[in-house]
């Protein structure tokens, strides 16, 4: 390996991990934010009651547009999951949130909103995600791994229309996301993170250069031959054969506002 | 006060404050989380570069849907904001990230990807929003004070195309909000937050009950004349004039891919 070889496997490595300041590395909620990890085995131990409600707190008290919390939280424990769907939570979690962007409830109280489906979708989809991060963070804090699915298992913005039929969804409301919740049976390594000047630039748009991109690719492509044993294009090719329906359904419950009753 | 009227006030009140277990009342993390409050004012004292560094890190390392990172965060300090926006940076905060939901990023590597544009959207903004979530707990780690901004100061979703000029974005980035941070020079109070089983349920779509959302919306206006001496309606018509232009330019920058040459 040459010089420039070394130095390039240095600063993967040093990409896929934190980089916590010497100055706050003893910044035990620091460290909990940055050191966080998603968590896909799980012991088969519930959560307890505390627990459960802690975080779904974390969710109510999310930061969001104007405060208009347009989010909802479907939440569900094993056997009501496997009642619903007719099979198991994923990946043997106890508890799972799916979680709903909302933009209905408020349309119910506050006056005078124009038709605006795509402004609609993208504060409800971006409350939502912050409310799921927030939940995430509270699992963090007591020991309670979690994982986001956007797809495994028909939960994600992938199965919108399916779920919005099962969960007998009004107008204006879109599932984005599962959070799948349980005590971690795991302590995995990071995944391949591209390195913060590559995605974080001062003012105007900077590109990524390609090196970098083929680099970190090369990687994510290592990691999951290495954890799954199969190739990372597979998966991907999955997801793209399912994106084209998802696309269309996705259209039809977002942009289609004459089905809205509203 | 009759006996309802007074059980109603006293949920009210609960449903604005944090609900804590008192067995995890001890856990600093979790208490970080469930107490942090959006910071509008802020001491003219910059941010310090370890502070800065831990919170965008915070930003890199947060989840995203298959590990593909799609997000960019254009940063600045007051006197680059200054200098690109004619205008100071809002609020007097020292620091500020626009945050970006990028897609254009991921499709320059990943291989075979379908013309999906609300899909590609709906990412971009899950995984940006859930990036700026992270961003923002790292800050109050630190007990650096953020608010999320989707209007003020031409800096969200809202001035979309505005921004996209002056930040030369590609087509594939839109900007979701701007964060901004700096040390709190104040300690808010909690603004209403709808009671816990209003947004939550197990399975099937629950609807809020009406006198909910009304008493609700009471206290939002009611909070808002009380802490800015104007009408909220004042402040939502504001927004509903911007929405229609909104609409039009986001859905041009993501639904129109024909202008996209990727």
């Amino acid at each position: 390996m040459n010089l420039i070889g070394f130095l390039r496997g240095l600063a993967r490595l040093v990409a896929g991990r934190p980089r916590i300041p010497r100055s706050l590395s003893d910044n035990e909620a620091l460290l909990r934010v940055l050191e966080r990890r998603s968590i896909r085995k799980f012991h088969d131990r519930d959560l307890g009651d505390d627990e459960w409600q802690a975080i779904l707190e974390a969710g109510r008290l999310a930061p969001s547009t104007v405060n208009l919390q347009t989010w909802s939280f479907s939440h569900f424990t094993r056997d009501e999951w496997s009642d619903t769907f007719d099979r198991p939570l994923p990946m043997g979690a106890p508890r799972a949130v799916i979680v709903l962007a909302d933009t209905h409830r408020a349309r119910r109280v506050v006056e005078g909103f124009p038709e605006v489906p795509l402004c609609d979708f993208t504060v409800g989809v971006m409350n939502a995600s912050l409310a799921a991060m927030n939940m995430t963070s509270a699992a963090e804090a007591l020991g309670v791994g979690s994982v986001m699915l956007s797809e495994t298992g028909k939960t994600g913005f992938y199965d919108a229309a399916e779920l919005s039929t099962t969960l007998a969804l009004p107008p204006g409301v879109v599932p984005i996301m599962t959070v799948i919740f349980g005590w971690p049976r795991e302590a995995p390594v990071m995944p391949p993170k591209l390195p913060l000047d590559a995605v974080a630039f001062p003012g105007r748009y900077c590109e990524t250069p390609q090196p970098v991109l083929d680099a970190w690719y090369e990687q994510m492509q290592a990691g999951y031959r290495a954890s799954t044993g199969q190739a990372f294009q597979r998966q991907i090719d999955l997801y793209n054969r399912r994106l084209a329906e998802a696309e269309t359904d996705l259209q039809r419950m977002v942009m289609d506002t004459e089905t809205d009753p509203r």
